[in-house]
């Protein structure tokens, strides 16, 4: 294999945690706050995928609030801004993973980036909030091809952006349909499994919390396997030789 | 609106239930049997999606078990030929919802046809399985353009097939996403409202049936309504005028 030249790092659930809302979503919705957190993931990611199919694109900022949307009135919850506008402020403010600055920090002689389906504005103040800019090459979105992830068009923008072959780039993210629409496209790849993957129910009573996991939590089977499979992000530094 | 010279059916959840799986899964894999149906379903459909905008087509009979081994895989059940082969042979053979036979005879004045994700074979077992082979007058499966729904080419293959303008053509679908792309693409459409929308849930206490349905049971906000929305297939004739 090439040397990793670049590490580029999905955002949303792999150096952020999206499940940072939760607390929020509880705090203002009470006992539906988890089954909330859960649909409205769900739903932010499948509108990525159908408004790319449909040739529809709309920026990760109107997509996350129409998922929201979406989800409130299916659990029989008005959408108000005033559930609304809270909820989406906190996406921009989602907790970094606590292994992150520690990762970034000891990867710092190689080219570090975000590629992201967030908008250009979710990026900036996240990474602001985070206090990561400087520590960044680059923070890239998809909104400049405006399409998502996985179509090879997203990861096509990494090569000019950071100036490297794709070989030279060590992808890194914890959703296994990114790992796979990245491996596809010819990058190294990394997948943090954030799960335990032998946590396996014992029966179909399993709650929205742990339904997710069963949908998001494995590798998937989509022909593409990752190059490395990792817990942490601080398991990457020794794969890289540093 | 054109009068409508051809009303065209979604397979799978629309003509045919999904859901008669889960008999034969709770008989083969017992207390996660419903588990597993639901966890098919929603990994089978993010395949079709994922694997058109990665552009690495396999058909639908090649998805559908391979979603089959994930959620196996993910409750901890061995994927065995033992298990697979009879939940794939029984996607063969699916329910006809019991309104479906009454709705097509009261239409046949039409030209009616399936666009379906399903594969050539998987069509003609289904609708020579349900006995409706001869009411049909195309089953046009979206493997002709190896993109899966809702891509506008998979659309784009009814009229050429049933010599028919696009805005002569009722669509229809219970499947939201795909009411959403078929309007998107230019056809009339009504959507099959097979939930019920006022039944919502108390707390997050919900269980894998209920958050299957509330994922797939409403209308997406993709910014395309359908024309008409009604509950069963029986209300489809009045609405075309038969």
């Amino acid at each position: 294999m090439s040397p990793i030249r670049a590490l580029v790092f999905d955002a949303y659930g792999t150096l952020f945690d999206v499940q940072s809302v939760s607390g929020l979503a509880r705090e203002l919705c009470g006992d539906k706050g988890e089954l909330i957190t859960q649909l409205w993931r769900l739903k932010q990611l499948e509108y990525t995928w159908l408004r790319t199919l449909m040739k529809t694109y709309e920026d990760f900022h109107t997509v996350t609030r129409d998922a929201l949307e979406f989800t409130l009135s299916a659990v029989g919850v008005t959408p108000s801004p005033a559930l609304c506008d809270p909820l989406m402020q906190r996406y921009l403010h989602l907790d970094l993973y606590p292994e992150a600055l520690q990762a970034l920090d000891a990867l710092r002689d190689r080219k570090l980036a975000i590629l992201s389906n967030g908008s250009p504005d979710m990026l900036t103040a996240l990474v602001r909030s985070a206090g990561i800019a400087a520590r960044l090459h680059d923070v890239i979105s998809v909104d400049r091809v405006r399409q998502y992830k996985p179509d090879p068009a997203c990861y096509a923008l990494v090569e000019p952006a950071l100036q490297v072959r794709r070989d030279e780039v060590l992808f890194i993210s914890s959703n296994g349909w990114d790992v796979a629409g990245a491996k596809r496209y010819g990058f190294q790849v990394a997948w943090i499994e954030r799960g335990d993957p032998a946590a396996v129910p014992q029966n179909s009573a399993v709650g929205p919390a742990e339904f997710f996991r069963l949908i998001r939590g494995r590798a998937e089977q989509l022909g593409h396997e990752p190059d490395f499979r990792v817990r942490r992000l601080t398991d990457l530094p020794p794969l890289v030789g540093t």
